[in-house]
């Protein structure tokens, strides 16, 4: 097809989603939802990286392999079923390799992510997040209708209520993991009378709620730098989720399901034998908050290695000692601690706005000269992925391949 | 249109775009930037704020129309034209809206920004940041041979010459300003021999480059909360573009336009009397960065209102005085200060990772329950932009139109 050609009909078909007819606001969501792209993208010819226009978002295609396989085999080694968190990858691509490679099913943060991925075809999905509003219940519930395998996480009776009135409006079960705080204090409820009541309450008055387990993640403790300290807090943490577990147990209800962990407690799992699944999502393409945490195996966590980057180019040079490049707050996310350049030494990124870096030059490893792209390891994972739209998937310098970040901004 | 028929008119058209036949890279880099959509949406019913989905991205039409009116008035009082900076908005729909009330043009960041932007209509357009490396010069000078009135601004010999060889080519000339370094440190030239050579340069060896003027951005002093300070350094920063304008007049070339400043030093440029032209961004919708600075009228900045804010939902009590909602990394930057709720005391908000915030309750001004929605301040209000897809744009508590932030993520 040529351009031309090509370009008309997607604008033909553009005008549809932004038609000047008025749409219902549900229909809209609907059609912007199903609009997304989620199938690879291949490219007639290789593209050399050096030509890539930037800010774009690398993913080293053998690095990511060897992530995926060495946490398969964690997984089959320790017997702790696998569950990746998607909200970091956001992409039904990647969901299905992680599935190829026997995950027990993926995690969605929120509702509109398990929408899209359900749509890629994707049925084992627990969602991570308590859902409240009505339209959010109205939503999820749908799903059930249509997934068996959907779980969603609950931490409060009216929720539950809500959620089971709109279950029954539509004769659809769904499965459900009581969400417990382990001290992270963002969601969840203490393992005491409050989730005796709760789980008391689901067995009594919601015949459309199936009772699955619990989740307990300590995300509060997952990148602790020190070994032992990480080991010890995180110890405790899931302390909370045994003690919830015997609350269970003792008033004559099974738990089937213990989920929650995540990749910077690989170490510890398999000990503590309290979880059956891990939610690990950094895993598979590592960061720098993640890489400087110590292991098992030394001062840094090396059993993953950094497959994402962000490719920037060298723009400007306003002093001697000071470089510009094309990547600021849009390009990567700013939470954590500033990215930092890949395979070259003596060069410091400093936040330059939205769309720029500023680099000071410390005797660098390498010449730099404008127009060079260079790569950046970046800082928290999941937050930079949802600034992007496609993955550039790079094997052996060249790029072939592009995979849609299919839930970018699905935070619904 | 019934939904499915619409949802499969919608996928036809997606699987062009997201084809398995293999495309060339620029066909689709070219593909996915017409794909986005840029008009309006019109809603068939209003929806009470209340009822939308969260986050969401809410513009409050009456203060943002309002603002909009107070910078063209200021516009006219002091004879300074008006280019707001589309890296801010990323919405044609506002684009135009600045335009029908006299901007004299548009900024972009990028060129894949002013790419969406002159799909959309718009021609009258300033990319602000140098363009150095082939594939982008490829892409400007493309733009270049369709728009007479675009502006690319220039800072370095090499890339010049790459942008006179690919225009050439091309037999299309383009605009340029030089871009000075006001202290800033990012991009820019000193007005000093090097300016000299380069506008020599351009003016012996680039029949394709029409010089214009200079841009003299002074981003590191917009901030600043005290007034006095802010405008003594702003003025020292100014001082360094109208020594450049000296050389290049001294030199006998004239200085037709003279372009920079911001949302920060509206009480400044017309005494100053250097900059003909101004950038700013921000004023549309501010944000708390911008209304916690000091102006001529009293502590805060309230020549414009704060007219974007945030749709959050309460999703989880964990503990007695601590709430938490469901928007974190992915729905606000954080690049600077944590969110704040608009027009309730007594709740703060502190990141809770990507998809939540934790608030903390001290004696809030209104009781909470689960599934409340409540609005957040913005932080900085680019980056927040750049986390989502539409505007919905309120007026008396209902949303009727949305519209598209067409060019989030073009960064490139």
């Amino acid at each position: 097809m040529s351009r031309c050609k090509l370009s008309r009909v997607i604008i033909a078909k553009l005008r549809i989603v932004t038609s000047r007819k008025p749409m219902e606001f549900d229909q809209w969501f609907n059609a912007q939802l199903n609009a997304r792209p989620i199938d690879p993208i291949r490219l007639a010819e290789p593209v050399p990286v050096s030509d890539l226009p930037t800010p774009a978002l690398l993913l080293d295609e053998a690095r990511f392999e060897a992530n995926l396989a060495r946490m398969a085999q964690w997984s089959k080694t320790t017997g702790i079923a696998l569950r990746p968190h998607s909200k970091m990858h956001k992409c039904p691509v990647i969901a299905h390799r992680q599935l190829a490679l026997g995950a027990a099913g993926i995690c969605c943060a929120k509702v509109s992510e398990a929408e899209v991925m359900q749509r890629a075809g994707i049925e084992s999905i627990l969602i991570t997040s308590p859902v409240v509003d009505e339209r959010t219940i109205t939503r999820v519930s749908e799903l059930a209708r249509k997934n068996a395998q959907l779980i969603v996480v609950v931490d409060h009776p009216e929720a539950v209520m809500r959620l089971e009135a709109a279950l029954a409006q539509r004769q659809a079960t769904l499965k459900i993991l009581i969400d417990i705080d382990p001290g992270l204090g963002r969601t969840g409820i203490a393992p005491n009378e409050a989730l005796l009541a709760l789980l008391q309450m689901i067995d009594r008055d919601c015949p459309h709620l199936v009772f699955l387990g619990l989740q307990t993640y300590a995300g509060h403790c997952m990148h602790i730098p020190e070994f032992d300290k990480r080991k010890s807090k995180y110890q405790r943490a899931l302390a909370t989720g045994a003690e919830a577990r015997n609350v269970v147990e003792r008033a004559g209800y099974s738990v089937q399901l213990m989920s929650g962990g995540g990749t910077g407690s690989i170490d510890f799992e398999a000990d503590l034998g309290i979880l059956n699944e891990l939610q690990a999502g950094s895993y598979a393409f590592m960061d720098i908050e993640y890489r400087d945490i110590e292991s098992n195996n030394g001062p840094t966590f090396e059993d993953f290695s950094v497959a994402l980057t962000v490719l920037v180019t060298l723009i400007s040079q306003p002093k001697p000692r000071t470089v510009t490049v094309d990547a600021g707050f849009k390009s990567l996310a700013s939470d954590k601690m500033p990215p930092q350049f890949k395979d070259v030494d003596g060069l410091n990124y400093y936040w330059g706005g939205d769309e720029h870096g500023i680099v000071a030059l410390d005797n660098p490893s390498r010449t730099l000269q404008l127009g060079d792209k260079l790569e950046l390891l970046t800082p928290h994972c999941d937050p930079t992925v949802n600034l992007h739209d496609y993955y550039y998937v790079v094997r052996d310098g060249y790029v072939q391949e592009l995979w849609p970040i299919s839930t970018r901004g699905c935070s619904q």
